[in-house]
């Protein structure tokens, strides 16, 4: 099947003016859930699903589906899906999720164009705020989508201007009425970018994702006294920041710690806080979260119990007070045996190399695959970097893994 | 002399409305250079300047000028001058500032209703951006006022968003003309909160100190690989934040160091921002500052060096590169014998007690004694805390202190 790599190229391209960063080092793009940003990369792509005659569903958490639905199809045959998601981090990259979303309506294009005729729908999605960034922990699209989450409870999530995720939908125009249910589909893959080296260090253009990790969020917060950075006297101060600089590093430990036994073992400190955060006054509070992920659950309660014992002994230690949270915390996920066996097959077609391997990123097909056969297809990432202007995959690995897409979503579609 | 304190307590609780932060544990203000919060501070203060019949400066850095010109006193003498400021730190007390403007008013309106009659004229001054939290790194009015910085220089100088403080004082109508120069002073005092608990302990209302300490400022800027939480392995990681935990404590460990030399050296990172500062992405860039302060300079040197070989360290050691930039540094400086004496002995004639002790913080006396006769009179302030909504001084404190300014101000105002 001929994928048209220009095609794909040139509606990547676009979407990644909205929201766009300049940097010297890359093309940036900042697409918070509710920005104008995120409201013209919707509509540009409801258009391109349009141009392709597809036909558009959006749900009340503003997921949006299009839907392929040729004459050889039975409407009431439970659809093939495939997507991603269209937001991103702040000065984030350019195909960590718009790939998956144009690679999917790639794929419908590539069948249309081939004469294929499925005798099921294809449906092509782009779920809400899978980042986390401007409201909750992430992935709040597919979590309603799966009934993790239920469409009140994703809605009242407030930013933190207090805004809920509502308002914010309903301000751009893109808070629709129902909810996707990923339980209709048949089966699901997301092509995403690998955010690591695997695929270029061994030249393979895509990867078949065996199982996705586990992964745990957890909130602290550390307080100490906001005094003055003069007159208060070392011996008489309680500082949060110093508090907050050992828990860091003794999550870096732990984690290394665990990598002895389980390599893919991963704990950070990505975001802090530090308040009132001025040169002159002695850190009073610091607030930070710990994501820690691994393909085996057990190396997340350690890394968990190490920064409990981190905290305790810095209270001891230091006069601050701590407390953790755990808001959210999931299981290692495998992917669906039959989905895979479709990429490899579509590999082999293609005359592409796949290759197995782990995802240490959770991605919307996390949730998605606790309701339905799923996979997670990777294409190789430049020196693994993500969540950068930076982030690089070449136009013509973008194109040989949605080939591997397109060839695995027609097998499942034509079944 | 007779010091009204409910007058005293009266101006700073009204003054405390400004850019008031309601909080559970006392009472805050924000009052940023250029804000709302400023125009009404100022505004007050000069309504309560002309109550009193003071005739008001106001120069081209903001800086408001009070003037009390009896018959008894030669217009051409060099005056006697006094006053503080009245911004604030982010979430700051009503106290720290405040009291020395309002206070050095109080003082002049004791002399008139005591019926002294001084032959020089007394000057109650509101010195601009004295906590630097808005532009550049604090004390410009007094800068400007004492040649160090231009007028040029400092109406330059841009907050965050690019606004240059020329504009942000045209903005609420306190760019005003020409320069205040502290040349022209017979001598000042300035009276401020301790900041420490030295008064408190000791149960007396004045302190005067011998010497404030010297102050350098560094910026450091940790650069790391902004990488995917979930997909760089630990190995992989060039982890911006991790490295600065390392600095933030090799500067607190090199300070303790120190105290075994120097009990009063302090070293401080207050200020910390993580970039992109996302729960999922690896921090790629770490900006932070250190703030060191000792009586001995030596201290001062021993810290930068400690923390310069610490980057090195962490460079080699981690994927890092980092960058120590020194914007700026002041030497300790000694107070005024003179003015010293005047307020010893104004204690000694209000039957109050007072105690010598050094000055951990910077204020702008620190500027005004290179260029006249200087001193700095501290109130006790409770627990020592500042720069925080729980920063306390009892009334009767203020009204203590203040009576001790009084008393030194109508001593140096009819020489």
């Amino acid at each position: 099947m001929r994928v048209n790599q220009q095609r794909l190229r040139s509606d990547i391209e676009s979407n990644a003016e909205f929201g766009a960063v300049p940097t010297d080092e890359g093309r940036g793009r900042t697409v918070l859930t509710g920005s104008e940003a995120d409201r013209r990369a919707r509509e540009f792509f409801c258009e391109r699903l349009r141009d392709a005659g597809l036909s558009i569903t959006i749900d009340e958490v503003g997921n949006i589906v299009g839907r392929w639905e040729p004459e050889s199809a039975d409407p009431d045959a439970a659809p093939v899906a495939t997507g991603s998601h269209l937001d991103s981090v702040p000065e984030g990259g350019i195909f960590d999720g718009p790939l998956g979303v144009y690679a999917g309506l790639e794929s419908v294009r590539a069948m249309q164009d081939a004469g294929i005729e499925p005798v099921r729908p294809v449906e092509v999605v782009n779920f809400t705020e899978e980042e986390g960034q401007r409201f909750g922990g992430g992935l709040i699209g597919s979590a309603v989508a799966v009934g993790e989450l239920s469409v009140e409870e994703a809605l009242d999530i407030e930013d933190a201007d207090g805004i809920p995720l509502g308002d914010a939908l309903a301000d751009i125009g893109y808070r629709g009425e129902g909810r996707v249910d990923a339980a209709d589909w048949d089966s699901w893959i997301e092509l995403h970018i690998e955010q690591s080296e695997r695929l270029e260090d061994a030249a393979v253009p895509a990867g078949v994702v065996t199982s996705i990790v586990g992964l745990s969020r957890c909130a602290v917060e550390i307080t100490g006294e906001a005094d003055h950075a003069g007159s208060t006297l070392m011996d008489d101060r309680s500082d949060a920041l110093a508090a907050a600089s050992e828990f860091v590093l003794d999550v870096e430990r732990a984690t290394n710690e665990r990598n002895e036994v389980s390599e893919t073992a991963v704990g950070t400190v990505g975001k802090l806080e530090v308040s009132p955060n001025a040169p002159n006054v002695i850190a009073g509070k610091v607030d930070l979260t710990v994501d820690i992920r691994d393909v085996a659950y057990d190396s997340i309660e350690y890394v968990i119990d190490e920064a409990e014992a981190s905290l305790d002994r810095i209270e001891a230690e230091r006069p601050v007070e701590a407390a953790l949270s755990h808001p959210w915390d999931r299981k290692p996920v495998e992917m669906s045996e039959r989905c895979r066996a479709a990429l490899h097959d579509a590999g082999t077609d293609a005359d592409l190399d796949t290759l197995d391997l782990h995802s240490g990123a959770g991605h919307d097909t996390m949730h998605v695959a606790a309701v339905t056969d799923a996979a997670l297809l990777f294409a190789p990432s430049r020196d693994g970097i993500s969540h950068n202007p930076r982030e690089w995959t070449d136009w013509e690995d973008c194109a040989d893994a949605t080939r591997v897409l397109a060839g695995a979503l027609a097998d499942l579609a034509t079944e």
